[in-house]
């Protein structure tokens, strides 16, 4: 059964999943890059960017690289929100083919979610996007039928997950608290009381300092 | 030098110190024992409420006795916030005297902000509690004289202790993350961004699920 799972989802240890001021330049807006900086020394980034050669693998990076694995393995297609394919206003810009360049890690049929959606873009690889709006379930339908039996990843961002999570659409969720409080931004876990209960919930720090935290639905 | 600490100061994972509806019945609202439940098993509370000949310490319980225990090493006195001392509209009951019975677990000066002080109490094992209407600053300069040399313990609840993090007051905090979404109630961590910067960071989780979080003034 085709499950939908969210994974490396940062959160501030104030419950924020991204900052405010998006930007071209600045895509997690003032939060940077420092929900995710526990990502890029992972085995899983490296060899996604191409540095495995050059770059050495820290070994404090090992157990979140455990985790940082997961995201791509099983997955059949991916569900984003309109945030995560371009800053503020990508819609204006017919030009605008997502943040990825001409060959994107997903290797897979990408729905966006937007109120603007726009003709399907094929990218080199096995990525393309489609743009939908759509309620999530609908979406979530038609990318499990794509997925061809794999699962689908919600990639984020935090509005989009909060949207499947209050839906009751999610299977499996992995967060990644990072002790820093960023003070402003989209709080993930909004309007979502008792979410617990559904799920069997693991956490573990590792030696980076991070949190990860799992809900996976029994 | 006296230092400021705050220690078992629970936290959901969507950042509550505390729920909604406190009431005589109800000290944390609508939260419950939740945010405490991880502390009953430990060591420190039982030998505290006088259970530890009959009641066996859970072996997971022992990680978190550790930070259990240094809530209550070398401290000299106590700030606690007005809903801590009681349930609200405690200051209309010249009968109220707190939670904890003839002999209060402190056993030092305890001083309770209030902006409506009365005279203060005297209890057996030391415990006495003092009523102060006056800024943190001011409050944790008369404790720390009281201390004799030792730590003041900031005992919470949380709207107490952001005020002196806002302050910049605090040298150790300790918080525990409860995997739970309360999805309501009063947030620690709010108008604190940045708030890392000033302190060592430490994350770990214990057997019984929850994530201890420490902050060190360097």
């Amino acid at each position: 059964m085709t499950r939908a799972r969210a994974h490396n989802i940062g959160l501030s240890l104030d419950g924020f999943g991204t900052g405010v001021d998006q930007s071209l330049e600045a895509p997690f807006g003032h939060a940077g890059i420092r929900l995710m900086s526990w990502y890029f020394p992972t085995r899983t980034f490296q060899v996604q960017t191409g540095d495995r050669e050059r770059v050495e693998v820290e070994s404090a990076a090992d157990p979140d690289d455990v985790f940082a694995a997961r995201a791509w393995e099983g997955i059949g297609a991916e569900i984003m929100g309109a945030g995560k394919f371009g800053p503020p206003g990508w819609q204006d810009d017919p030009d605008w083919t997502g943040w990825w360049g001409d060959e994107p890690p997903f290797h897979t049929p990408v729905y966006v979610m937007t109120h603007a959606p726009r003709a399907s873009i094929e990218k080199a690889g096995g990525t393309t996007f489609h743009f939908r709006d759509a309620p999530p379930a609908d979406v979530l339908a038609e990318a499990s039928a794509a997925a061809s039996g794999l699962d689908v990843r919600l990639g984020g961002g935090p509005t989009s997950i909060r949207e499947f999570l209050a839906a009751g659409l999610v299977d499996h969720l992995h967060v990644v608290v990072v002790p820093i409080l960023l003070g402003r931004g989209v709080r993930l876990w909004d309007g979502l009381e008792g979410l617990e209960e559904s799920y069997a919930v693991e956490s573990v720090t590792t030696p980076s300092g991070v949190t990860h935290v799992t809900f996976t639905r029994p």
